[in-house]
């Protein structure tokens, strides 16, 4: 059973060294080049895949378009869910990076960033940017939609997924793309491959670069590697 | 209920003046700004797309999506289905439209371009650009795939795709998004509007611009405009 992961490249907010999390940007250039460069690696190892999964943001789906694309099978189904969204970010989304480290500490953000289980402060409800007032959102219960996540929080979310539609398609013998984000594929390696609430923060998955998990009958890690 | 067709615009071989019916060619530079246009125009007008539907061939895909990203809603819903590719051209696929008329006569190229239920040689199955040899329709009975249609047998391939899934999306209150191809999109309003089969040769679909269904509750036309 194969199962790839691609971490969406460099965004328009990625640019302004801006914190993102469920605000939808686009990808740069940049970002573009990133993705038809993996949708290339994967055509050159032979990669068929059989289904893809994204979540419902801009930079996400458009990498999981491009490496479709690139690897001529553009015509795959693909699934676009909320619960693969990057963790949301509360009121620090849309704020600078440098300027919220100035405004709050070093240390907090660096706790915002790098804690397990410890939230920024929520966003607004109200918010005009808040994802409930987003119609992408609007069929779901209002408590499903979060207003600040950490990473223990993002895992909860993206675990029915796995559970649902993710596993399922894998042990029918598929051979699954997901497409996301930083910290929703983090969660997802967690999981898999049962790293610790200490160790998963230091877990960087790179942008752009497939990363190629064989599982056995059971969901366990064979093998895993970056193309 | 509100329906919107587009039709795929400009591809590399509408350039080159081949047939290409389920031939899988990628539009042209001219084609994506076809597409880049219409999801302008769908955004000036206020659309909000629910669910979108394509074929499962690039061209239309890629329309989609770009009609998708350019009215800010990528995250809609995409179901992929082979019942909405365009007509299959049978032995014509691949071959110059005016070298055709030269071998054939234009009589015959007239008839099999616009007979209703005439349909061109049949390609073989065991052709390497046969359908038979695709991994994208690997899972369908073989009886289904055709090797050559014309537009009565394009119609029929396509009705249970209406019944079973666009109607029951518009019954249910969503506006739709259906981009597709010259045939396939003249099979569903041949349907919808009741076209006898002696006129339904010559409507013609233009490329590139989001074609605009208000139905009534039985799905029938209240009004129907080009954008």
């Amino acid at each position: 059973m194969k199962l790839v992961f691609i971490r969406h490249g460099f965004s328009e907010w990625n640019a302004k060294n801006l914190f993102t999390g469920w605000r939808d940007v686009n990808l740069t250039e940049r970002g573009i080049e990133e993705a038809k460069s993996a949708g290339q690696k994967l055509k050159d190892a032979g990669f068929e895949f059989d289904i893809a999964f994204t979540s419902v943001l801009t930079r996400a789906i458009k990498t999981c378009n491009i490496v479709l694309e690139e690897s001529n099978q553009l015509w795959v189904p693909q699934i676009k869910n909320w619960r693969l969204n990057e963790r949301h970010y509360g009121t620090l989304q849309g704020l600078d990076k440098k300027e919220t480290a100035e405004k709050y500490g070093d240390e907090q953000v660096h706790i915002w960033r790098r804690s397990y289980d410890i939230s920024p402060p929520d966003l607004d409800p109200q918010d005009p940017n808040s994802a409930h007032n987003d119609r992408r959102y609007a069929n779901l219960p209002k408590d499903l939609i979060p207003n600040a996540e950490n990473l223990k929080i993002t895992l909860e979310r993206v675990l029915p997924f796995w559970e649902d539609q993710i596993a399922p398609a894998l042990i029918s013998g598929k051979t699954v793309l997901v497409t996301a984000h930083g910290n929703s594929l983090r969660a997802l390696a967690k999981h898999i491959e049962g790293i610790s609430d200490a160790d998963i923060m230091d877990l960087e998955i790179p942008t752009g670069q497939p990363l190629v998990y064989e599982l056995d009958d059971n969901l366990k890690v064979i093998s895993k590697r970056y193309l």
